[in-house]
């Protein structure tokens, strides 16, 4: 698939008597930015870097660089941890980054358009300050982009209660593969003209068109939130308190777990863990009311003292309540403190098998000689785990993420719940989907990418 | 497409060896039977009625029809509006209604296993039962299949805060059009692996495959739950105090709306409306705690008064509830025995057009000299238009339709928000969505059913 100098030098050529000065990179370092991401899977170097500005510059290099044969890999910010804006055959790396402008806010629609490189945080502060919400909370909002949520169907603690970023998405404008644009879902809540596009569409991976404008829905931004820090002498505790408040009732909009590694990763930074603990919760609730968010937090607090909670901590202020988001956030980066490389892993079992895939979990990374942390959205099954590993340990790694999917499997769960499959989980991709069920989304691809050139070899393993 | 009657008649002998006896029906009153449903689209009559009782069966009767190129049109009970289970070109009607088990209900994963053929409600009672809940409430729920709910999309009031059917189908069993039988989806809430098929079918009306087992989310039981009735002078006051409750930060769990003529068709069934009101709206909060749920109706109820209510009347009782909740399913039969025919539109507005959507709809019922009445999920847009109409007036019914959805359209909505396409509105689907968009969807119907023979002449105006 990858393009001889020549024909991308051709290709350069005849875009830049079409585009602005400087839609085109092709400076060693620029390529070397674009070459790699945070999934931890080596550089891959693009021939040549597009920074498009607008919709007709994104079509424009989609069908030249389609009508020349070469390879095109869309990016953002290159936050994403499966690889899916790797350009593993070099070509061109197309990043949305520039097209950056929230274009408009409706508080009374409950309605965002946006470009697709809007940083996620920024959205988030944007509408806040109108009173309103955007619930999509990846680890990564303080430097990912929307569009990049799209593509890997983002989710993030918020998930909990609010679902995932495929959950916001209403309407977009999409170029396909040929350049061709056309404008998928609606700006209204409901809508169910035609087929799903924008369910199709969203968590692509990059690899049925690109998003070149957003319609995304937002809530009224919750007047009262409370969030509490809830340790346990084991896991099995506060595994079985997630299921006793969502027993209860109570959807908190998060339910994160930390294991004793993780919070080992993260102590002192900022907020000091109790040494006795072995694993922890970070619960948050909240609603239109005090009244209703103090009976929320009561309800979950008894459940939670009932489940053997050691002590439970609640923010009293903003301030706390950063602090303790800033931990959660901080374990990924802390644990690649530990050692060189990390690796994490994004299972999800059934909520009843949560204390068996984190075990689990842990068992496989003794027998490989691994440090193996397991943190993530316990609440809804969604485990981050982490495989901490020095040089030359590469085989041991490989053989201890095999079996990690393995185990999820056969606990009933799926081998990636926000993160994708990529380039990095898509020779696993087989363990979980038959070859028929492969064979019926690829016969999708070919009739929306009948070439191949749109970020070629991602999600399917005999992609190339 | 038409299938001769020897065709039909050599598929029939070819199957009637291979499915157990009783499974293909060709008397009369029931092909008159499966020739109709509820949207007062005239009779189709099918050639034979299929009604299989597993998997295998409905994969055989799908790979025999389209080997001999006999039309397959899926349906469950007939409950939709739209003419998506009338067989148009005759053929043979499969009918899920046998497959009416639910397979499991697992209250710690939240998760039930179901056959499409199960009536919503009977599944909404089973999991109560359990301390489980299943929100997605179209108004037919006592009589529609949870298969029908996934075909078309289901809404309902509940929408407004729990999300559509889509939102709640996890995975499924999928019947392709020639009977290759996959898997779709997964088990647990999130799970990004491949392309998001569920997305993709649930929705498309029976022209992309047919499902033979969901795989179901459920949520805890809200432990509380208040309904009240709030009636207003004018159309403009219900309107303003929709928008003064979501802009509270409150999202109600249904927030439906009644105009003057929806409100007489049901005035004393089983509920007296006052007479002086010219609308009002069914509000309904619920949450897992007494005291959250009280506030949030205290709340819900001061922004109505702002808005300029007449009167609030909250449900003493679960049986004052669920008059109130009969009053409202109530309306569209009630309209139905003021006139001979009646044809309901479903369409959906920005919220803040809703005024406008509603005082449009009226004004052209007085154009076209038809009596018209408003009702619906006011909390996301969603209004049913319901034309009333003798015989001899269809061409002002048509033109009044057709200026309806114009105006949804003009306004920044979409021409259906829960009912579908099928066959009633593929003649306006173009006004919505232009031509590229519709070759878009139809490279894709055509990648996943070549020769065509699924559910024809549906969704797509063009389609035969």
């Amino acid at each position: 698939l990858r393009a001889s100098a020549a024909v991308v030098g051709a290709l350069i050529t005849r875009l830049a008597s079409q585009l602005p000065e400087g839609t085109l990179r092709v400076d060693t370092e620029v390529l070397e930015a674009y070459g790699t991401d945070a999934s931890d899977g080596g550089m891959h170097l693009p021939q040549v870097v597009a920074l498009p500005q607008d919709t007709a510059q994104v079509s424009r290099i989609l069908k030249e660089a389609q009508a020349a044969g070469v390879p095109v890999t869309p990016c953002g910010t290159r936050t994403g941890k499966s690889g899916g804006s790797l350009p593993v055959h070099g070509g061109v790396a197309l990043s949305l980054e520039r097209m950056n402008r929230i274009l408009e806010i409706d508080p009374i629609d409950l309605v965002a358009v946006v470009q697709p490189g809007v940083i996620t945080g920024a959205l988030m502060e944007a509408v806040e300050a109108q009173g309103l919400f955007y619930p999509p909370d990846p680890n990564s909002w303080p430097s990912c982009t929307l569009g990049g949520n799209v593509a890997e169907n983002a989710g993030g603690p918020r998930a909990l209660k609010y679902g995932v970023t495929r959950d916001y998405v209403l309407g977009m404008e999409w170029v396909l593969s040929d350049g061709e644009v056309v404008r998928v879902g609606r700006r209204t809540l409901k809508g169910v003209a035609g087929y799903d596009l924008v369910g199709l569409f969203v968590g692509s991976e990059g690899t049925l068109g690109i998003a070149t404008e957003l319609t995304l829905r937002l809530l009224p931004l919750p007047a009262y939130v409370q969030t509490a820090l809830i340790t346990f002498g084991s896991l099995e505790q506060a595994a079985a308190a997630v299921n006793a408040v969502l027993g209860a009732g109570l959807i908190p909009r998060a339910l994160e777990l930390l294991d004793a590694v993780a919070m080992r990763a993260v102590d002192g930074r900022p907020i000091p863990f109790p040494a006795d603990a072995r694993a922890c919760l970070i619960a948050e609730v909240d609603g239109a009311t005090e009244a209703g968010v103090e009976a929320e937090l009561v309800l979950l607090g008894a459940r939670c003292e009932e489940a053997g909670a050691k002590e439970i901590l609640v923010a009293r202020d903003e301030g706390q309540r950063a602090r303790l988001w800033e931990a959660r956030r901080g374990v990924s980066p802390g644990l690649r403190r530990l050692t060189p490389h990390k690796i994490s892993d994004d299972l999800v079992v059934p909520r009843s098998k949560l204390v068996e895939a984190i075990a689990g979990c842990h068992a496989i990374g003794r027998e490989e000689g691994l440090m193996v942390a397991t943190y993530g959205h316990a609440g809804d099954g969604n485990l981050h785990a982490n495989v901490l590993y020095h040089p030359g340990e590469e085989p041991a790694v490989e053989r201890a993420l095999g079996k990690m999917l393995e185990l999820a499997l056969r606990l009933g769960g799926t081998i990636t719940g926000e993160h994708g499959v990529g380039w990095a989980k898509k020779r696993w991709l087989p363990l979980e989907q038959p070859a028929p069920l492969l064979e019926l989304q690829q016969r999708l691809k070919r009739a929306l990418d009948p070439a191949g050139h749109l970020n070629p070899s991602k999600i399917f393993p005999d992609g190339g």
